[in-house]
């Protein structure tokens, strides 16, 4: 039987201390400390978590798959300090305390992003550095840039602020959804996958498992911002209304919206089926996020 | 003896029908067509060219040379783009044309940089995906993320942000030109080297090159900036001066600038000597680095 809180526990904390070992030490301080505010800020880290926890899963206990992992969560802090500058979606509160541009300034946040896109894909090449290591680095960073890039994470943007303020359709907000939590989500867990070298039948199910979660976040994300206040979410609650933005509990209601995120949770598991290994732990990840509060 | 204006020509013209086709086919058109307008408004491409011209002086002819240049001209791009924005040097006007957030708005042109600069990794994955050029992409990746990063160009645009509206010393100038634009042009042709098997010797020697010709090229941007008409610059001339910037003509006058660029050209041309090849063709493009009028 798997511990879910003791392995996400243990593993928020190493990803915690990890984090800001791979900063480049003759960094100046003006952007670092930009960095380090958005990184140590908290978060759920569940982009790291979960390529931790398809790398176990398919019994790799290397120590640097840690990298990989941190790789993950820089790219999703760079993409929350670009999202809430004015510019986008002008957002002063992030993780509880004031957002990177309202402590920094809107330049700095800027290169605190563009930074940590950067130090990602640095941290993959020091990933790939050692002997034996190269082809799963590559690997690696194909998928992690294809995820993130403009017909991943960034086109998911690109959309969702083109659909602002007007009426759009189920399939468009679907589309944005995998786009702009689906990718990154899915490449978390094929990049787990790659670094444990896992079969291609694996790193199938592996994204399939990881795209789905990633529809049941975003389902439940936007659920919460329609439930909550400002307060319990660590940002401000209802913003996706004020900005008239495409939610799924504006198309469907919050009951319906309910059943959707279980009807991707359910698919999230049956996708692990093809693992043909032990899942549990990628289980109890996807139950957490259907039955997360913030 | 090698003819440089041909091998610019044909180069350029290789580079420029190449750019596009790393783009991700099914990338959304809202952020495609504004990465595609900056990187087609033109600009001299040097950072491909040296990255080019560095393989081909250690007798590389392979066509997958080519990719990797792009991945310069990508990063190269990209930091146009954010460093125009309204936030950061707010410029209207690059490359004889709009920028691209004045016709793309704000948020876009922040999507579309961070596009590019996600897409200059994925282009060097793809170079790696070769069977036998894993090790090569790898050590490119450490190369190019390391001089685009916090502690290379992202922390010059900080240092110069910071450095803005006050007195600041001659060795900050050169701390912030050596990162602002040495270290991606030292990358540049650090990466040509990579890319043709260069050994540790001849990778220092192309660092030493790309580094003085990063320092020559910027003291013959602010030389520019400081004499010329906007018309002739394709970019706000005078720009520097209004906004108090730290340029070497401040410091040391025009002729005493001049003499500072000969200088580090000088140096350029002696890191040459330790390559152990004929290298007409790098000497050829520091030269005109030294003499360009734009």
């Amino acid at each position: 039987m798997i511990d879910i809180e003791r392995f996400l526990e243990v593993e928020r904390k190493r990803i915690n201390l990890a984090l800001g070992q791979y900063f480049p030490p003759d960094a100046p301080p003006a952007v670092s400390a930009a960095m380090r505010y958005s990184l140590e800020a908290g978060g759920k880290r569940l982009r790291p978590i979960l390529t931790l926890a398809a790398a176990k899963t398919l019994g790799s206990e290397d120590d640097a798959d840690l990298e990989v992992a941190c790789a993950l969560e820089f790219i999703h802090t760079y993409s929350l300090i670009h999202d809430d500058l004015p510019a986008m979606d002008d957002s002063n509160l992030r993780r509880g305390i004031p957002s990177c541009h309202r402590v920094y300034g809107d330049a700095m946040a800027i290169l605190a992003g563009d930074a940590l896109l950067t130090l990602a894909f640095e941290t993959v090449a020091g990933y790939g550095s050692r002997e034996g290591y190269e082809r799963k680095a590559v690997r690696i960073a194909a998928e992690l840039s294809a995820a993130a890039g403009a017909a991943g994470m960034i086109g998911g943007q690109a959309l969702d602020l083109d659909a602002e303020g007007r009426d759009i359709s189920l399939s468009e907000i679907d589309r944005i959804s995998a786009l702009k939590t689906g990718a990154l989500l899915r490449a978390a867990a094929a990049c787990g996958g790659i670094a444990a070298g896992a079969t291609e039948q694996q790193l199938k199910a592996l994204r399939a498992y990881g795209s789905n979660i990633g529809k049941a976040f975003q389902v439940v994300d936007d659920l919460l911002d329609y439930e909550s206040t400002t307060e319990e979410l660590g940002k401000p609650a209802g913003a996706d209304q004020v900005r008239f933005k495409a939610t799924y509990p504006a198309f469907f209601g919050p009951e319906g919206t309910k059943k959707r995120a279980e009807s991707f949770y359910n698919e999230a598991l049956s996708a692990l089926n093809e693992l043909d290994c032990p899942a549990g732990l990628l289980k109890g990840l996807a139950k957490k996020i259907i039955d997360r509060k913030k």
